[in-house]
């Protein structure tokens, strides 16, 4: 079974979301245990403070580096990886959550306020950051890594789902349409009516690349000097 | 006051979290109005189905356009900007975050299973992606849109926060250190302590952009090119 661990001060905020969806269902089969833990509760300080103000002056309180290294070194084992969540992180993508859903056992660090102390870099494996926009905390980070990686785990969802996703080969989904044929004048394309499996592969395929060059230009470029284009 | 209204099939896993945080704050100060809603509601289905099989056959369930749409149009003013979640949109990023946080209402849609009726893209302003990665659905995206969005608005929190904040010109935020100052045999730069704050902001900026360079040297590029250097 994989496990996940993950250090907040928030672990009410995690409650209803691991209780639904992908999570819920691979938590119920036993694929994976996660363990939402405070770390204020490794706080030596008799207020069980977990920040205090910056050197040298500025905005808001850092975190201390002793709650959060007791706790990793509480629940780190030879095999973990110790994940830091921070825009100050590298940016995280599929290869990444790919990469992150082999390993069997994850420590995840959710920060808030101002951030960590920089020292923390000497305690953790990985830095990484969702995207380029200001978060007011890790937890919805630690969520999104979580999703992403639990639902590439074996038995989570069907193989045949995971097959023709997006960002595969660095390209966008095909579009999908559904019944009705006609909605408010807006038409499905006929081909996909057609019956003839060779022309409808040709069809999304082609849909595919336009799709991604027209929305994400730098992952056409990426794809096509994979394909040595 | 703001209002955001999102539409989604799991309204149960945003209470917990907007019941927290930024945003709990946000709505009790009367800054902003947030209504989840279950667009299942609107379906005209008896058994109130949201979903059925693509046109041209492969995995999963679409989105149907009906109970979507319908639901769009009631709450839709003239002054909405719909906002679709899907991997295919483009890349949200900070100044995408200050953009919407100027609208005074934003209609957000959240997505499941393989996706969106490509006709969709007929009843919205946006398309937007939180990242290169694939969740189970859009609501974590939903709840990252709705954080990093209403922690902008004015009265949110302190605009000191906001004056040096990650992603400000594409830098970083500079590296911030709190107690004690050693700590395990790592020690605060020195410089800190020194109360010069010309030695202190100098070294932060040095900092900043070491710090850029190294961790994202993308950003560092646009920054570089901003300046005109």
């Amino acid at each position: 079974m994989k496990k996940i661990v993950i250090l907040t001060l928030f672990p009410n905020v995690f409650k209803e979301y691991f209780n639904t969806s992908i999570i819920k269902n691979a938590i119920d089969k036993k694929i994976v245990e996660i363990n939402v833990v405070n770390f204020r509760e490794f706080s030596k300080d008799k207020h069980k403070k977990v920040d205090d103000t910056p050197y040298g002056g500025g905005a808001g309180m850092v975190l201390t580096l002793q709650p959060i290294v007791d706790a990793i070194n509480c629940y780190k084992r030879a095999e973990s990886k110790v994940i830091l969540l921070t825009p100050s992180g590298r940016q995280y993508h599929q290869k990444i959550a790919k990469d992150f859903s082999l390993s069997n056992h994850l420590i995840i660090i959710c920060g808030h306020y101002e951030g960590f102390d920089e020292r923390i870099n000497n305690y953790i494996d990985y830095s990484i950051s969702i995207g380029d926009y200001v978060l007011s905390g890790g937890e919805l980070a630690a969520m999104v890594l979580t999703d992403s990686i639990v639902r590439l785990y074996d038995g989570s969802i069907s193989k045949e789902s995971l097959l023709t996703e997006s960002f595969e080969n660095n390209l966008l989904d095909y579009p999908v349409y559904t019944k009705p044929y006609e909605y408010d004048k807006h038409f499905v394309p006929s081909v996909l009516l057609s019956g003839n499996h060779k022309k409808i592969d040709k069809f999304r395929k082609e849909q595919q690349l336009l799709k991604t060059k027209t929305n994400r230009f730098d992952l056409y470029l990426k794809y096509k000097k994979n394909i040595g284009d």
